[in-house]
């Protein structure tokens, strides 16, 4: 497979500014999963100036793919602070009730396939470093919202997509087939992906492109293409209601919610592990019982499953399913498993990772490709990916090199704001090599 | 209540070293539950000679309750062991299998009620002690049955039995009614009873008298009357059958039936207390898997549970079945619950402790009225006890005062033998009381 | 054992309507375990006007025994709460910061013995029902302090308590001996006692008097004299630490608290019951973790045990430490136990509950006296009763009769005031009785 | 890497029918683990007969090594089998009491390095299937020994080492330095190789190999030259030892052994997954208890970890202790520990799998070289090579291809037995490579 020589494209190196401006506004704005009305406005009014397509709120969100929506209260709090915050509400009216995500379609003035390119924009729920040494904090940019900041670089993904759409925007003429920008909302707890899936918004993608800023221990310049290891995932809230009843005058009358869940947490752990491939299982949280003499009538936990491929984690779902049973049984309880996030394992295509890797290596800002890379987390995107592939799209997931200040999710994580170029410039690469004559037909 | 002055019985004095003999014949060759062939043969010889109908095998043992009965090649050996040891073919011939036990009936000459005197006659699967410090092997009547040994006084219940069936026998001529001797297989396994309930054979009882000799630190002449606290008792089998795999190469393939049997265990443990009173719960014997490297696809395991009352004793039950479930269902494995011993809690009728405390008053040969005893134990008399009461009869159970050497189910167990004639006396002084024209009236 | 004829008090009868707004006035001010703040002013203000020599703060309450101590900001909001509803800072100020309780003591006109009476005063963590048929919240006296209310009568021992009092200030001229009286914090979470206790308080009484209002299906008149099966209780608060990494990338380099804790939880359960009597354990509450994707690194939890005896709930507590250090181990974990709460088991003196029988069987308010009543739950005056006892005082705690409205600590609990001039009747004789020539050298 | 043309070797070829006929003896005469004294004395007097030097007992296997030894009866009732089939009693009177194994020595006519042959010797503990579609049993050479049989190929092993051994033997003019020929006992068990390690008898290896015979789904003539995830793996019996009581009248007073042990185990299976790669664990066996009525004060389980390396197996090792001392922590209990397998991780050098694949594809007996094979269990050859290694010795584990009738371990087990004759080509031409002038220099 050959492809073309890449230089710089003009309209990113100009806007490169701008975007940085971008990524430095949205940052002062996080909002989390379901709540990223801030970022769907901002978004949306520059889709719409630049001639893009917008399309909004229920027309892009499967309402019952909410899962682990917030109250209506914080709902209501963080559309009006976005509305304070300067958001013109006829662009976040449609989001109202956490329809957030932004789907922006340009096309191009010459025939061509379509091309998806996938951004995720949900800020983390923590409180961003407030020291010196932490530029954000420094430079005036921080979040202005406690609890939430974002420190796994969604906003650099905001920036880079925006200024991969202005790139389009300003080329039109010259475009070829058509592009399709998907905002994500809601990556972090593993939904926002299903629930635009469900909406068919990438069953006419002929290709799909997504990324992540920063690999540990990288740089800017660097890039991964074949990245495996992506752990498929399926997160549940559970909740196990018995009786409660004096504990010293009549035990024998309750029904512990709070022993049931004991048993089917040691249970879970000790499903066997799988022969075929890393499996995982935890549980992170516990809450359970009131009040000292009480038998405890209510314990709710939050589990979740991994598995280094779909059938890995689906052999670890079902075994779940059995102790969590097994142990309403024991304890008579009564048992709500309310699925909360589900990620599939996925790899880029074989092609697209070839192609990925030639046309890398021509660009002048990759200073070096790293071939293979072990994710060993989840990514929502998979959703996507799996969908783009079953019908007969070609899909690639990367990692672009950044320096990780304080590490993901740490309250002092950062980027090196140049990974926002480069990463635009390598994606309007690939789209223009995949839309190229020769390519097209090849692949 | 007033009741008439008890002089020695004569008969009673003149058998007694007789009692002593058969007793110690008895102890020499022990045999346990279901396989009393021995002791079936020698009781039913002497009461048909003494002219006491005798009913044994099918017409007295209900076959659906003959639980953990042993193999048929135990049965053979210990009912060829009986033939060998003197026993003729006749008396046992029906009870072949396991339907071991003997019903002798003598009708008096003069009308009256039916009186039930009940004997239990299994011995324990001990060893017995062999050294001289321990009178059965010091005088040469220790057990020839390797492996089962008299370690609970069946033996001095069945000579007891005997001495008084044949003071009635030798008396017919003023015995007033009827009397039914029940010479109860398995006691310690806790089935005998309901067996012979099962076929009616208490229907017919106005009065049901049973007795256990020895009492912790008591001594010969010594009685107690009001026996409380028999706990309410249910065992079962459990064995937990899943599906062994290789625990190295595809350990997600199996079906661990030992980790059930762990989760099951752990958790029956936990059972609430009752607040109503005593509960218990206990896992005796656990066997589980084959080799090193497969996961274990059986586990068996042998439980009980008891309760101050039939009502705990069901609560535990019912507990017990929905862990047992539990644990069945959380790895996916087959259970199979095969019950094996039931005795319920029961009390003596409170006019019959009344009457006995004041014949035991009156005996020459009782020393001290001990009027409150816990038993703390379970013993099968209740389902005979239960069932003589719910059709109006009246019941008593007392314990005879005995020294015990050794402990009970020790391998150095040993009785003061005059117990067997206190014993005796006792109870042919309640028969005579409850037959007498004024009591009948008034009970 | 003989007694005077009591006739009802003149001063008791004159001030029940004041007594009964005093409860009235309590109940709608009421402030849980180491925050009664008001009750405690308005108990030291009532009883320094009438001629009691009155102790506070520090005298009184042994710093060491502030288990499960509020927060500052609770014990300051409760503190000014208290100054905002009209108690006067001189009465508080030694209390700040959570050393409520009020001591009065009283030296009669003659020499006598020291007559001990203890009142709790703390309300349980409940917010107060409000329908019509609640006559606090129909009558216009329901708490004002939302997830407060005396719902367990502890406003009526109060105003029992004052009245009592006030009958004693009125007839000083007459009183024989010293009375103590002792105003309790916190004897909800069984605290309160020991913290006296461990200032001496009680080390100088020959006699302690103290009750509770209300038996469940009891009517005003009618009391208890005999109370038995007062449950020994320690309650721990339990903290596991361990640490925590990412469950998908290295959950081995975690240590799992949560894990640590259902280890432990289920097999604190599972400690053998005792054969000597009832036990109890209990965990009332469980707190782990913090997200979904790590492995908690921390579980907090909140257990109880109980036993019809101390020996008994000693045997639960050491069990109880045996498990928790095991599970401990097992996980490496940091284990942190923390002492919350200890009431011992207690009877009152075979003397005192004779006297008390006689005495209740001549007072005319007195419709019925119960002989014999099992309290089945845990009360921390029995710490005050073991010290009096040891020291060889008598002691008598009773049930004071009252239909309970609602139940104890729901959130309609109420009861007929007349228990209050009932039960303070009863108090004065007993104090009269132990304080006449006759009895005093008898007992 | 270059090497030399291999052609059929003849003294292979011409002995290969006698090598048929010690393999069916030796299947006839199968003995387990610390038991093969038919296959020491069979594998010593050839040896000896063909000039080799001979070492025995204590000098080969270190007595701390022996774990698992069988019952002192066992030893004897085996010991003298196989003298009553016909093994001298010289042969085996060093292997009295478990010091089972062969080592034998030829030193060449000309200088060279020292290499190693490794065949292990002992048999399955399974009843060999009788019926006519098992050709040992058609062919009348199944096991005569009823419970053990080879059914992992051991004893083909053994006609292979022979043969190879026969063949130096009678080349011993042409042969360039020293062979050694190690005939390990138990390697079913995992405790040969290090019981021989331990006496230094690989420490003078220029050279070591090994094999095993049969690949699931392979056939005759081919070969595995790189076999890779060997599982480093570890077994421990443990015995947790209480106190018995009885379970209804005083449970509190035991201390209950399978209650520690169903703690343990749920716990062990509980262990975290290890985020570097495959763990495993299986409790194989338990035995608990004694009776039903009495609380068990003994439980004996067996248990094994695994990791895909010695540093995760190490881990599960570590954290199993932990949990095995927690669990006696909680039900104060005694914890006996004792292993009995350790097998470590282990690969070929990398220059020796090279010259595998070399050697291998010119014989003209290997139709198929398989270049890399998971092998996904364990083989305690791993000690051997690991010692080696680490003395700066070179080694090489192939599998040799032969159909697989039955599965190993099953009762219907066999081989092709051209494999023994392909076997003995491949590691004599292996031997002629390494000490060829040209290669020795070269690795």
């Amino acid at each position: 497979m050959e492809c073309t020589n890449h230089k710089p494209e003009e309209t990113i190196m100009a806007h490169f500014s701008d975007a940085v401006q971008w990524r430095r506004d949205l940052h002062k704005h996080p909002q989390p999963a379901w709540l990223e009305f801030y970022a769907t406005g901002f978004v949306a009014k520059k889709l719409a100036e630049w001639g893009y397509e917008v399309k909004l709120g229920q027309d892009i969100i499967d309402e019952r793919k909410l899962l682990l929506l917030p109250s209506a209260g914080k709902l209501q709090t963080e559309y009006e602070r976005a509305l304070q915050d300067g958001i013109k509400e006829e662009y976040i009216a449609p989001a109202k009730g956490g329809f957030t995500g932004v789907i922006g379609i340009l096309k191009g003035s010459q025939p061509g396939p379509t091309v998806g390119f996938r951004f995720d924009i949900d800020s983390n729920e923590v409180t961003e470093g407030a020291s010196d040494s932490h530029r954000p904090a420094k430079e005036g940019f921080a979040s202005q919202n406690p609890g939430y900041a974002h420190m796994c670089g969604h906003d650099a993904h905001i920036a880079m997509g925006l200024l991969l759409a202005l790139h389009f925007g300003e080329n039109r003429d010259k475009l070829k087939g058509t592009v399709k920008f998907i905002f994500q909302p809601n990556e972090e707890n593993l939904s926002g992906a299903s629930a635009m899936v469900e909406k068919g918004l990438v069953d006419d993608l002929d290709y799909l492109f997504g990324g992540h800023v920063g690999i540990s221990g990288n740089e800017a310049g660097k890039i991964s293409i074949d990245v495996h290891s992506i752990l498929a995932l399926s997160r549940f809230e559970i909740t196990y209601t018995g009786r409660s009843t004096h504990a010293g005058v009549s035990p024998h009358e309750g029904k512990n919610a709070l022993l049931g869940a004991c048993a089917a947490i040691t249970n879970l752990y000790a499903i066997a592990r799988h022969g075929g491939g890393a499996s995982r299982i935890n549980v992170g949280t516990l809450e359970a019982g009131s009040t000292w003499n009480a038998i405890p009538d209510r314990a709710y936990f939050r589990m979740e499953t991994r598995g280094a491929n779909n059938t890995i984690n689906g052999y670890m779902v079902q075994k779940s399913l059995e102790v969590l049973q097994g142990a309403a049984k024991m304890y008579d309880l009564d048992l709500e498993i309310k699925p909360a996030a589900n990620a599939i394992s996925g790899r880029s295509s074989p092609e697209m990772i070839a192609l990925g890797m030639k046309v890398a290596e021509k660009l002048p800002s990759v200073k070096q490709v790293i071939p293979e890379v072990a994710f060993n987390g989840s990514e929502d995107v998979t959703v996507m990916m799996e969908r783009v592939q079953s019908r007969g799209g070609k899909v690639l997931y990367v990692l672009f090199g950044s320096p990780i200040f304080g590490g993901h999710h740490s309250s002092t994580f950062d980027v090196d704001e140049t990974v926002i170029r480069n990463g635009a410039e390598f994606l309007a690469s690939m789209q223009a090599e995949v839309t190229s004559d020769t390519v097209t037909e090849r692949l």
